[in-house]
């Protein structure tokens, strides 16, 4: 009981730091207020819309209840009016979207296997639900996504939807679960922007 | 019995227009005849398929029944052989849009309350019935989608999907929430194509 | 039992060779290790994601069995660490390619007949699941799908998924209509590649 209402409120955080991050991408792009709202829920709700569509647990959670809605869209107001002001502070939303990041990965990681599935198939999926917000954010703003180009991002997702998955998988309590796949997640993100490490780039001249 | 076949009469009439509006981009991105037929098909018929595939309604009405598939081929196949004299109807063409908008909105709205959404959800499924074709459209073409760039299209659309959804949820007669939900999307589209009505742009400059 | 071990086969190698496809894409768009695999799973398995997920069979056969996840996953590191030498291949990459399309659109149109649709929505769904993953590709790259750019390499797709689901639907033998509409599709591909055939542009020049 108590740990669920953990749970939903850690969720709706992660949501409204996401939905920041897509209505900064849109007023940059200096897209009008629909833009903005469009882009704040599609990056906070986007990612688990396509893990609930994937694993056929329709309508996602997120449409069933109502409240879902109103929080990136709140965040998207937010933004629209106070964005010189979120946009200076970008580096802690950085820090604010890991967290994001690391509990998204683990409850899609768990639903996932609570739909039937296997711990590697779940573990794509964790990460798919912490990374598919963004990617549908900058397919909309109409650039490649930015995790493609070098930051250390998704791979701190597989691997804490991955410990996440295999504990679930195996009966592990939900509470561990989630704690070892989300602090590992974390921190590894964390350090990486820290210490800016990058994902590898392809070695030598592509041919055409 | 009658209802039943004016609404589908006017459901083919949307898929109709829309698939032009997707041809006629697709013409001018210079796409070959797959190109323009496939544009098409996800302008008329997307906006639908994303609902019914968030909403669990699978597979879609118009994949079950072949003949909301010929529609927007005939469609394309028209645009394609006639664009120039269709490229300069495009002035009518945005007013027939208005009603595939307004068409759109409101039958998407009740469909979702059918599947078990509450009103808000669901009017936002009607929105997203009604303008899902048209990005997927800008997002095949390479475009960030038009209705983020500041023309009033979306709002319209939620305002009917939100009347038409709570008068559905409440057991209204289903032609009144569509006439109701139906004429607000339509008069306020058309009064804002009109007088060139603009949704808000975010103020001051972005931060980078 | 030893046809069904064939198909399994076929299914993988296409999903290989599309894999490749797709990194040899990120390869040269200069994205990291990450957006490779990305790319090479969601060429892979891309279109039959959509597949299932329109026609409702969810979770989707390659989330279900892990295997297929590896298969784009080793096609995707293959070609980060041997990219010059495959993307020289690419003539010999297009053949197999052919080979991939025509799997895909056979057993993509036979899936969906299983799941219900009648012959025309099911060619579609077959061509859909063999064009899929290189439209997503494309949009997640950046560029607008190679697909509406005059190669004919759609038709082909919906032909030979045509003659699947008609026999399928019929319930003619699955051998007979898996060789038939992948032949089909087969040989008109690579004669389309061997002369240059293209698809249709749209004459006169576009309205504006």
């Amino acid at each position: 009981m108590g740990s669920s209402w953990i749970l939903v409120a850690f969720d709706l955080a992660g949501i409204f730091v996401f939905a920041i991050s897509g209505a900064l991408v849109a007023v940059r792009k200096q897209l009008d207020l629909f833009g903005v709202l469009v882009l704040a829920c599609v990056t906070g709700l986007g990612g688990g819309f396509l893990r609930d569509v994937l694993i056929g647990v329709t309508p996602p959670a997120s449409l069933a209840d109502w409240r879902y809605l109103l929080v990136p869209v709140a965040a998207g107001l937010l933004t629209f009016v106070f964005h010189p002001t979120l946009g200076k502070m970008e580096p802690y939303i950085n820090v604010f979207d890991a967290f994001g990041l690391a509990l998204f990965c683990v409850t899609g990681a768990a639903k996932s296997v609570e739909a039937g599935l296997s711990p590697i198939p779940a573990a794509v999926m964790g990460m798919v639900t912490a990374i598919g917000g963004g990617m549908a954010r900058d397919l909309l703003a109409g650039r490649v996504p930015v995790i493609f180009r070098g930051e250390l991002y998704a791979t701190p997702a597989l691997a804490g939807a991955g410990i996440a998955a295999v504990l679930t998988y195996y009966d592990g309590p939900e509470v561990v679960a989630a704690f070892c796949g989300g602090s590992l997640c974390l921190v590894w993100r964390l350090v990486a922007i820290r210490r800016n490490w990058t994902a590898p780039l392809p070695r030598g001249p592509a041919s055409v």
